[in-house]
């Protein structure tokens, strides 16, 4: 047998030992695939000294000058999640000639153009399947597999904690605090919840789906997020009564020429795909102009699927090695005007907690219909005797971004209005 | 500009026109993806003094010569169908040193192996992304995004025209023959239905994924088959109140080593996620070690969709001679036995219109246990008082399909049994 295809990790935490134990585990049959052994070479981790499975004691180091001047490292798998160190050292991997394999959404939603174009100047790849979506195939896709069509919009519920806590929420009847308190017991959900419940991670990840699917440049800060913290039991069951499941949903479009990027708990209609999707489930809707609608659903994290998506780039690579392919270029991304939140158009579901009073009904409405925001339904749920309040709410029929919180600012500054509870987008044709 | 990469079709029909169209509508951003643009040079029709949008008369041709022998054809596009003389065709364009992008589940299906080792032979690529679930990327996800994985299973609903009969039959309580004539007036069925109301299709399509899948060799005659055609609004309506939904399934596993492929109306458990695929709309399950399962949903046919996932293969091609890479071996295949269908496991659920008189439950029970099918439920449907005839319905634990047949054959021979009308596989656990 010709040489091996040598392999190093750079962190052998819980993703770094499904594709240990995975490479391990399937070594012939890799073997068979590519042409040659994937052998595993160095694995860079924190403490050396700690034991690993799968892995002998003198192959773990935490240096990672012993894995850029290993000379039987072809490719250099990145696992350590975060921007730095992660950036430096993909940066030299790829500087150093090695194709590089990472699972690392935050690097390559804030630097992976820059990340990109070091690959594309020294001649070697820079795969990111595992970034997105766990074990389901979709920046492969995108990238080939729908590049004829022209994309219209991305749709997707690509954070596996808070889809679980909102199907519990909704099939429990629980509260947030219970649901997170839950979530972290079961490993669900980290002790600091932020990067999940505040929609930072599916930013980042929607970022790179945009990124793909527009052929546009785009940045996690040009996703406008709002977070799943403030809803309460009760939205969700209003929610149900009107019709809709609330899903964390990531919502990529391009308008006109323009940029409409947004993370937030939005009401999908109940008898579209993705409200079917419950627990850790991920699930990614693109809609295009040849196509249609595709849509792929699957595991969005875990150790053994994260591993699948990391081995089929670093199976992809070691055959191109084999082969002796040379490398293509991507397609080209403009940079391209972000619509700020103001300018988005949706359908909203608004929830105000109001005084129980003669007269409130019609000042809300008032206030929405001087906006030009026109209500679509409302309701009134019974009242909190003790507190002497009242519930409303509405659904819209498409507004305006700007208009709508205009609206809102002026009624929650009411004196009968004590608070204006949720403020959600709503799925439907026309939103952008 | 530099050169562009020519382009020529077999067959200018229902496909070959949304191609044509797409190809034209999307010049430019075809071009920006691959660095050159894509020109349309030939079309093979069986009519060439008919006028076809979007294609100049002069580049009509009836004489596959002028498309072999056009120095800038690179790509050739096979959209003819059938076995030949497709096979004869593309077996010439790949020996004359032309890649061939196909959307023929036949030809692949049956010269696929044959095919396959031509185009490698002559340093060439054959893809063939569009002859399973016409837009949904499912061929390139199993040959690359999961090739890491060991696949255990593949089920799928990969025939629009059967499903969207069956979810007419469900949801109009229609039977078969009504709504067999409603899909061919809408062209949802042909004329001539065979193909796709037995099955033969959707083998087609499953030998391809599970020679994919699998890597085995695998013809469509080892697909065990059944069709719909005998199924009546009844089994629909009493799965229905069993709690599944009877879907066309295409399913393949390896189990011990040997192949298990059947095409069969199927009682699928409501809460799975192929139950819920409804229509024309096509789905396909992977389920493999280390993704667990990944399911792909979209347009399994129409000419657009089709004609994403034939310019999705073709701009691959494009790309690669543009980059001058070489082409790659595929993973190779092992011939495997084929279990035939009386070695599959399964929950089977049998329907038997019997005499309306006591005893005949008893003697259908004893003939089951006799063969050591085991019966998990039982219901008896209410009589048809002129016929004096009753309908019982049984659902199986898992049960060999040869033991199944064995006690079917007596219960059908026995004098109160006026029918065995219906005797269908189920989802579930263990089945093999």
């Amino acid at each position: 047998m010709v040489d091996a295809v040598g392999v190093s990790l750079l962190g052998a935490g819980n993703v770094g030992g499904g594709v240990i134990t995975a490479l391990a585990g399937a070594r012939e049959r890799h073997a068979g695939h590519v042409g040659r052994a994937l052998e595993l070479r160095f694995a860079l981790v924190r403490d050396a000294n700690r034991d690993r499975e799968g892995i002998p004691r003198d192959r773990l180091t935490t240096d990672i000058e012993a894995i850029l001047s290993d000379p039987q490292t072809q490719i250099v798998v990145e696992l350590m999640g975060g921007e730095q160190p992660a950036f430096d050292y993909i940066t030299r991997a790829l500087t150093s000639g090695r194709h590089v394999v990472t699972a690392n959404k935050e690097v390559m939603a804030k630097r992976g153009a820059e990340l990109l174009s070091t690959a594309a100047a020294h001649g070697v790849r820079l795969l990111y399947e595992a970034s997105v979506g766990g074990g389901i195939p979709i920046i492969s896709p995108l990238s080939r597999d729908l590049l004829a069509n022209e994309i219209t919009s991305v749709t997707a519920i690509i954070n596996g904690t808070t889809n679980y806590m909102l199907t519990a929420m909704s099939k429990q009847g629980a509260d947030y605090s219970e649901v997170l308190a839950e979530a972290q017991r079961l490993g669900y959900a980290e002790p600091d919840p932020t990067a999940d419940v505040d929609g930072i991670d599916a930013a980042y990840k929607l970022a790179i789906l945009c990124g793909l699917a527009f052929h546009v440049e785009v940045l996690p800060e040009d996703v406008t997020r709002q977070g799943i913290s403030r809803l309460t039991a009760r939205d969700i069951l209003y929610a149900s009564e009107l019709g809709y499941t609330i899903k964390l949903l990531a919502t990529g479009r391009l308008v006109d020429g323009e940029l409409v990027a947004t993370v937030a708990p939005t009401l999908v209609a109940s008898g579209e795909p993705l409200a079917k999707v419950d627990g850790v489930l991920n699930a990614i809707q693109i809609e295009a102009d040849l196509v249609g609608r595709v849509v792929f659903e699957g595991p969005g994290a875990g150790s053994a699927p994260t591993a699948s998506a990391v081995l089929a780039d670093v199976l992809d690579v070691a055959r191109d090695l084999v082969a002796g392919r040379v490398e293509r270029p991507e397609p080209a991304r403009r940079r391209v005007r972000v619509r700020p939140p103001e300018e988005h158009r949706s359908r909203f579901y608004i929830r105000v907690t109001v005084a129980d009073q003669a007269g409130v009904l019609a000042r809300i409405a008032g206030a929405l219909g001087e906006h030009e925001v026109s209500i679509a339904s409302m309701i009134q749920f019974e009242a909190d005797a003790d507190e002497r309040t009242a519930e409303l709410v509405f659904t819209t029929h498409l507004a305006g971004g700007g208009a709508l919180s205009t609206a809102i600012e002026q009624i929650g500054s009411m004196d009968v209005v004590r608070e204006v509870g949720a403020v959600l987008p709503m799925t439907g044709l026309g939103a952008r």
